[in-house]
């Protein structure tokens, strides 16, 4: 099971967070608590009448290719009841998507000593909230979204948090120029072909100049030796201010436990731990399906497109969340599921095995040459091309040529404006009429939670009023 | 008695909260925890061995001029001990630090029906914690820097936390430019010139434009009427974020509380409020004074050059510390401290009555032009004037044209650095030999404590990578 802790807030604005044909309420906050997220799912389910096709609380023990599949394609479900009632099923096709965020990364064998450690240590997953950390002295190992959220959240309460990294990061604020928010500003087409464009070491010369900006990167002991757009950036707004009063402190990683003592690369050590919290990450896994259907290609499970096993004879399996790009999983997991459905229904037809091999391979080539993967963190797509290509499989892709000619305003929108899905419900199958209007609309959305004031705007522009 | 909550921590950084000839130490962070600053005042205590002449809880009662006050300018000091004892003591000079926070100011007036409030509401003068707001739905009143403070907390374990302000306010990040300590980057003698070359409408314009390009205040709903240097701003870089993310709302002012509900001056409504924060500001007040040493003008005590009743017949007493200006308080009490021994000991005389009267009205014109005051904001000074001019009084103001022709590298730390107090250790008495190489090492004294992991740093400079 995946896990959060009580205040974890999405680091995704809800504009670009947002499913293509169900835009999040106007007056929900930009970034949204879990509590909220859950609602919203829930207004989806009721919306599409989705609730009476899904059984809850029902575990999938495996899934088996049955006796006649190379006939029907037909998949055997065994599944567990909440009160351990085993029973079987056969199904036309099987969609698994249970993410990367279900079994959680402890690698005690790198932190020697570990076994002698005298306080608690626990996995992020475990973590709820600071209780346990009031007046204690904690180490955070890793400096990810989570590491830097139950750092930040620790360092109210705990006598003093140490944040442990290996590598450094690149942490941006989600609240963005002018205070937008971060990917609503600088997830768009126009930024799209701007990298597109530009050499990627001008890219990053540039962002990481802007990134310091807000606080230099060396100087608050968080650089990491990868370049900013090699890997998805950490979001933190809170972690700067924390560093530089010190009730975070950053550290090398960590060499050896003794005790309640810690060593740390550098040779320095820290005395009277009490609680180590490993924000190492998650292992991907899916125990459940069958083995012939993993098809290994560098540290990932090679899929076609990120969805279809390659090598099954049928395509009535696929995996759909399985993603990781600088933008929200919601969207794309829609365009996955849309093109899947198409799939399953014999609308569209996958390539042969050999091609579709060929396509895997050579998305691990380009993963390996753009990003910095590893075991945990196994893939990267580009959001934009990832959701282009698959609207275009579908024929749901926007032509923004066509829309030059014939509806400036919308293109305007598109190009400039930031890479929302209703764009994917303007044209195809399964367009939406609300697609449109949805678009132009979505600046006042993410504007109008914040209206719970009256604010005096300046009669005349301020140049002026300094003219005058 | 002055209050504070658990997790406070100063907003000035620790270079320019220093006293002038006792660095804080280099290990230090920038933005001290509470109990660093005690550990501060401690350590400066135990160096010049004050400790054996100040005698702990003990409240003055009262100040009263001895019967023969009109020749010794003596005092009689009742005191009272912490186990009920009364004494008497006879002093030749008195001063008062006793500050402005002491007072909380709670005009429940303002606020009808606050006696039909079901909740619990209190002033934030007893706010510890957010113990008790867990799963709350909190209004906090005002927008200040406990104000801010309380809310961005509160969120954490609150249901709800509502920011209600009746006028906004300009709220500024702690971590400025590449992370600089704000007022390490700002309050500088060169940007003091520019605000004297300039006018003031062009550098609220500019000035505001800068802060609004962190995130709106406009679109943030906290936009005040007043302009940004028309009084000093707040410090808190975590409110933008609560706000984004719906945790923190703002509200415009209570109109009336029924029970639980809140009803704003906008007609909005809230239900089932739980507790109601006052973060509504403390009054001043001397009780123990005697009346015809507080010499009223507009809204402040009159006192000269915010220090000595200017209508007294000696120069006996003194009000240390009562003073307001976009710099530390430590810094400036420290001045006045010297100013006043000085006096104290005969070496400088104040002027005739008249003149100082004449001088503290033209103060209160100027405070009166220059800023928005109120009853419980009553003063506010230029800090780099207010420190020039004090330290011309006990000639110990440094000679910047002497400086150019005669130690160059410090002229331009002096105009261009961070104006810290050591400064006015360099001439004069109470030089201190020290204090020219605390200038030279002062950034690294603040970046000192944030090297606590070891960092690559580029081996070119970045611009040539992207060249290469």
């Amino acid at each position: 099971m995946a896990s959060i802790y009580r205040s974890l807030t999405i680091n995704i604005s809800k504009e670009m967070m947002c499913y293509s044909d169900f835009p999040i309420p106007a007056d929900y906050p930009n970034y949204m608590h879990h509590s909220k997220i859950l609602k919203y799912f829930r207004m989806y389910a009721e919306h599409f009448k989705l609730l009476e096709y899904i059984r809850y609380q029902t575990l999938v023990k495996s899934v088996k290719q049955r006796p006649d599949y190379s006939r029907s394609g037909q998949w055997e479900v065994l599944t567990q009841s909440k009160d351990g009632q085993e029973e079987r099923h056969v199904f036309d096709a099987v969609i698994c998507c249970s993410g990367h965020y279900t079994y959680p990364h402890l690698p005690l064998k790198e932190f020697p000593g570990i076994e002698t450690f005298e306080g608690k240590y626990f996995h992020s997953w475990d973590y709820k909230g600071p209780e346990d950390m009031q007046g204690k002295r904690v180490v955070v190992v890793g400096i990810g979204n989570s590491g830097g959220d139950i750092a930040v959240e620790g360092s109210r309460v705990a006598e003093q948090v140490y944040l442990s990294t290996r590598r450094g990061a690149w942490i941006v604020r989600q609240v963005s120029d002018n205070g937008l928010p971060l990917d609503m500003k600088y997830n768009t087409r126009f930024v799209h072909i701007l990298f597109q464009l530009m050499p990627v070491s001008f890219l990053n010369w540039f962002g990481e100049g802007k990134v310091n900006a807000m606080y230099d990167h060396t100087m608050y002991a968080i650089k990491p030796n990868h370049r900013l757009f090699s890997q998805i950036p950490v979001f933190n707004d809170e972690l700067p201010l924390k560093i530089l009063s010190g009730s975070v402190v950053i550290k090398s990683n960590i060499k050896e436990i003794r005790g309640s003592t810690v060593e740390f690369e550098d040779d320095s050590v820290l005395e009277k731990v009490d609680v180590i919290v490993f924000a190492t990450g998650y292992n991907y896994d899916f125990p459940f399906l069958p083995q012939n259907a993993m098809y290994k290609t560098g540290h990932r499970v090679g899929l076609y497109k990120h969805v279809f096993p390659p090598t099954l004879e049928h395509s009535t399996l696929a995996v759909v969340g399985f993603i990781h790009a600088l933008g929200a999983i919601m969207p794309q997991a829609e365009m996955q599921a849309r093109w899947v459905a198409s799939v399953f229904k014999g609308t569209k037809k996958l390539p042969p095995t050999q091609t579709m091999i060929k396509s895997v391979e050579k998305d691990t080539k380009v993963i390996q040459k753009n990003f910095i993967v590893s075991k945990r963190t196994p893939l990267q797509v580009d959001f934009v091309d990832y959701m282009d290509d698959l609207a275009g499989e579908i024929g749901i892709r926007p032509s923004l040529l066509w829309l030059f000619f014939t509806d400036y305003a919308l293109f305007k929108r598109l190009l400039w404006g930031p890479m929302t899905a209703y764009q994917y419900r303007v044209t195809g199958k399964g367009k939406w009429d609300g697609a449109r209007k949805a678009i132009f609309t979505q600046f006042d959305r993410m504007y109008e939670p914040l209206k719970t004031r009256k604010v005096r705007k300046p009669a005349l522009p301020p140049l002026y009023d300094t003219m005058v």
